[in-house]
């Protein structure tokens, strides 16, 4: 499996529809890291073009992975190991072509519905067709139009028993990488 | 489906594996009642001793369900609305008993391997039999072991690709609640 994560924080929209750059969570980091680890993910890049945003994560990587949080939780240590910071999802896709040697196929989440959405089980063959993949999720109101375009495959959103669909990106991620890689009976 | 989740503050293990009272965490309750309403759980369970704490999650209700919340977001107001204060995991079960007129069967769920845990595949069929269950989660370092005792089953533990399995609540329980209700190809 090669697949990597990323969670976008430009462009996206905010409450009302306009695109935007949203503030790095320090909790969807952890969680983020956390997921990408347990199921076995190369690496999860955090993506956002402020430097002072980045700077924020690059201090929080220090504090797991050398300073007190080191000695005092290692889960959180060996989680965010797998946590790496990009200006743009296409700088992202070019730290993917220096690992792998070949270009990533883009998979876009999106909470609402597209009409020309690949389902979980064409997404799931192509992660275990061996193809290199970075999956993209969005922060705040969800990614915007741009990177949606800008990708390869868009994936069906998550349907509900009813028509509120709100999860929290923490939970989202959660549920599309199960869906995808996800082992069970 | 007559299903209910219960989040667990007492009893469960803290770092050195002491039985203790976590705390109540704002953002746990915001994402397992969206996690709950997008589901389509009937009642989702915040249960603590700790009357400072059921006081500290009634102000939360009120905020997002008459307060200003109510009117700023009210994707918030519609999830905060399956929200329900327990003291106890025994409370939570007679409030149930009261709705439904019968006693539900109970499901913890838990991190570590445990010998006689049912598949996900069984408790999907007890979910689908129309049974009324309490699925319930712990919080801190688990569900301690009396509250496994004391419940009917035990559910198997979400395996990732590695050793690795330190699923932060908020995404264990929707990839839980995912794989035993959800529906996708």
């Amino acid at each position: 499996m090669r697949l990597y994560t990323g969670l976008v924080h430009y462009p996206v929209y905010n409450k009302n529809r306009e695109k935007i750059t949203s503030a790095v969570t320090n909790l969807d980091l952890h969680d983020l890291s956390r997921i990408s680890r347990t199921y076995g993910i190369k690496r999860f890049f955090v993506i956002t073009p402020l430097t002072d945003q980045q700077e924020f994560v690059t201090e929080l990587i220090n504090h797991w992975k050398s300073g007190f949080g080191a000695r005092y939780n290692v889960d959180r240590k060996e989680a965010i190991e797998v946590l790496e910071i990009s200006a743009s999802i296409e700088e992202a896709v070019d730290k993917i072509i220096e690992i792998e040697g070949e270009r990533p196929v883009t998979i876009v989440t999106c909470a609402s519905m597209v009409k020309e959405a690949i389902s979980f089980n064409m997404a799931k063959e192509i992660i275990e067709s061996n193809r290199v993949v970075l999956l993209l999720f969005g922060t705040a109101w969800g990614l915007h139009n741009d990177a949606i375009e800008n990708a390869d495959f868009v994936l069906k959103a998550i349907e509900g028993k009813n028509s509120y669909n709100h999860l929290p990106v923490r939970a989202a991620a959660g549920i599309i990488i199960d869906r995808l890689v996800g082992e069970y009976r």
